[in-house]
């Protein structure tokens, strides 16, 4: 077997020709979206007056294991892809361990994350089907960094709601979004009537995920030629980034590395799922076995801690309501909270897979979190996303126990992104000022009170 | 000839094995550097007092063609080199130019610009010397920040002088340095004898990278174990930085294809001599010819309206002197530049390639420049800097006349790096506060009236 080099790149060529949809293995299928008001299941008719036609079918594809990637789309891909699978043989070092870690690194595009893949996909099929634009929302900004990307390529109009506390603590992303030619407002905002209500009732709101959706979906149906796109959650993204799962394989398989532990950070579901999608494909088919950690924020727990029920996916209402790992839309994690993965929910897949047993869950605290990014930044030299460090976090543990048990074992994460717009929780993190945010039991069970009675 | 791809990557044992020191071909070599006190040449001892050693014997170097890169340095370049060479089709398509645009990418590395190639070469001969740690300044950030990744990797102490009014404009720049472990002092600073001299004269000074040079030095030179080092201007820098100029040639010479033109932007001159020094190479051996533009912001036009003579390359006059194209040391372009290219000086070596006819130069207004990033970023994806985006303009602006005159001009640009920490002067454009600031001729006059009576 060859020496493995710092960085597997695969060739243009190795690039997947399709997508894999891991709902075609599932044998318990993730349960479908319903209308919120009437309990009735979203049929694709329904679906299509929000999402393009296209993201509709797929969303509701739940036979076909692979979608051919449209060659514009793989075009565009290879301008960023297939990206480096890292072995971290500096990390590995300093920590003295037997364990061989591997990162696969989705931050080397403009957009600095794993975003880009879905956004490129999804705009693609917007501009297919002759639309104007698209509307959405961001919260980090990881997402609407990389659909104004796409957006700005393919020539697309495009609307941002951004989250109010984002836009205004992350002005620099804002910048990046409006140099790429979208129109951002702060959500929420006098321009829709969510927004109006909600200002009405609450005119101190920093703003949340929830209510940026629902100002972004009404936005997206009250204009012509608009549809509403999402960077997460939803199946028809997690399809798309099954790219990176793929990759990962495809690069394991050429040097004949067989992973024992595949980890990823868990916020709405989106990198997490599609990382992971083609190895819970193999335990799926009884081929492989393998240990998978998605890893969640202490302070926004919804795998660990939250249930597993239909709910609404924004605090307005008016989007299709899902069966998920959930807090309850109401829920918000403290202000204190830097490091993205902020949603209240989980996506349907990754709800239901870990419900049935292919994947565990961990939470690490924010202090922790940022203790790994400055270790491994100094190691491997990426600056790594708050959100990605979290899944450093955990690899670093089982490590440092590999050390202490001999183990060798070998580790796989998903670094999706780079921190360049993070500097603020950083700069918090160096002063010694970060702190950690807990929520309690009856936190908990506040958000979790107000759950629909739907799908029951 | 096979089609060009959107990238030309290089594979890993196309990395060039020596840099080239286009120092051995100049017919009239650079002017030695001086004691800014004696007006006596600086011998290897002199220089190896601030300098490490090896980068001394480098500096000195006029005749060695190639100088083998250390094996050490190689397998750091292979985490992110060779880089690519991007056919920047989008764009000529946008313009609607028969002019064929290409541009080596040097931003697709965690610290975002080419400083790195040099950073870890001095950072690894300090290493190598067996020294404690190294002190520099760092202006808009780029090589500060480089040169923290260097030094975390190899486990060097770091101390950063960096000028005031970035230190308190960029704190995210300076958080990125802080999480790689670099100690950052605003400059001038109290822990100086030249620091506490200007602050006792200017106390309202917002810092100079001369007098930043100034304070470094002098940290380096009282601290057992350090050694000052430089992210441009220098003969060394240069000669690290020619590994961009000999993997563009070796990406088009692989494809058949011989540019017309060669743009880089110019401030000290490190990415634009290591761009064009293969190709100036063949120049002085007779071999070809190309137009080779220096494009630098009309607010510190150190080569379109500077002298060619010795100065001083720092506020503290104790470094060494250099003869070279300067607007004085005493220059400060306007508070509302914001493009980084900001010293007064350039790079000995490019000073006397352009004094003897090798490249032209031009000066461009930064409202203009922002608008060519602009408008590149929505082309191709990337977000440029806005010292890069110089280029940028000027390679537009000969699109466009290409597409007047029917040209198929060959165009070749060096993109030195992201804008990711820019967001603010991004944001001022967006915004349209951004202004241009062109020196008077008495501005001009003023900063030329003290150069130093040296190599006379």
């Amino acid at each position: 077997m060859a020496t493995i080099p710092y960085k597997i790149y695969l060739s243009e060529e190795e690039l997947p020709q399709a997508w894999y949809n891991v709902r075609a293995d599932m044998k318990v299928k993730p349960a479908p979206l319903l209308n919120p008001a009437t309990g009735a299941p979203m049929t694709e008719d329904d679906l299509s007056a929000v999402f393009c036609r296209e993201l509709a079918r797929q969303e509701l594809d739940n036979d076909t294991p692979y979608i051919e990637i449209p060659r514009e789309i793989r075009d565009f891909y290879k301008m960023y892809r297939p990206s480096p699978l890292v072995r971290a043989y500096c990390l590995e070092q300093k920590l003295d361990t037997p364990a061989k870690i591997y990162y696969k690194f989705e931050g080397n595009n403009t957009s600095g994350s794993h975003k880009l893949n879905s956004a490129i996909a999804q705009a693609y099929y917007a501009k297919q089907q002759g639309l104007r634009g698209v509307t959405t929302e961001t919260g980090a900004g990881q997402w609407g960094t990389a659909l104004s990307m796409a957006c700005a390529y393919l020539g697309l109009d495009l609307h941002v709601f951004m989250v109010k506390c984002s836009y205004e603590q992350k002005p620099f992303r804002r910048e990046v979004m409006r140099t790429y030619g979208a129109s951002v407002t702060p959500s929420p905002s006098p321009t829709t009537a969510i927004g109006r209500d909600i200002l009405a009732r609450f005119p101190d709101t920093v703003g949340s995920l929830g209510c940026a959706i629902s100002e972004a979906v009404e936005d997206a149906v009250s204009h012509e030629g608009y549809r509403y796109v999402l960077g997460s959650v939803l199946n028809q993204v997690l399809l798309h980034q099954s790219v990176i799962g793929l990759e990962t394989q495809a690069a394991l398989d050429k040097y004949g590395v067989k992973p024992d532990m595949i980890i990823g950070c868990a916020g709405g579901g989106s990198n997490l799922g599609g990382l992971i999608a083609p190895f819970v494909g193999q335990m799926l088919r009884g081929e492989a076995q393998y240990d998978i950690v998605a890893v969640e924020p202490a302070s926004c727990p919804s795998l660990t801690r939250g249930k597993f029920a239909y709910d609404f996916c924004d605090t307005g209402k008016i989007c299709p309501a899902a069966k998920m790992y959930t807090l309850g839309s109401g829920f918000m994690p403290s202000p204190s909270h830097a490091g993205g993965l902020r949603y209240h929910g989980m996506s349907p897949i990754v709800s239901q897979l870990y419900h049935d047993g292919y994947l565990r869950a961990v939470s690490v605290e924010q202090t922790k979190v940022f203790e790994a990014a400055t270790f491994f930044a100094r190691c491997e030299g990426i600056l790594p996303a708050p959100e990605s460090s979290h899944a450093i976090r955990v690899a670093m543990d089982e490590a440092i126990r590999c050390r202490e048990t001999g183990e060798a074992k070998t580790i796989v994460l998903g670094l999706t992104g780079t921190g360049y717009f993070d500097m603020y929780a950083y700069g918090a993190f160096n002063d010694g000022t970060m702190s950690d945010h807990i929520p309690t039991d009856d936190d908990i069970a506040r958000g979790l009170a107000n759950l629909p009675h739907l799908g029951e």
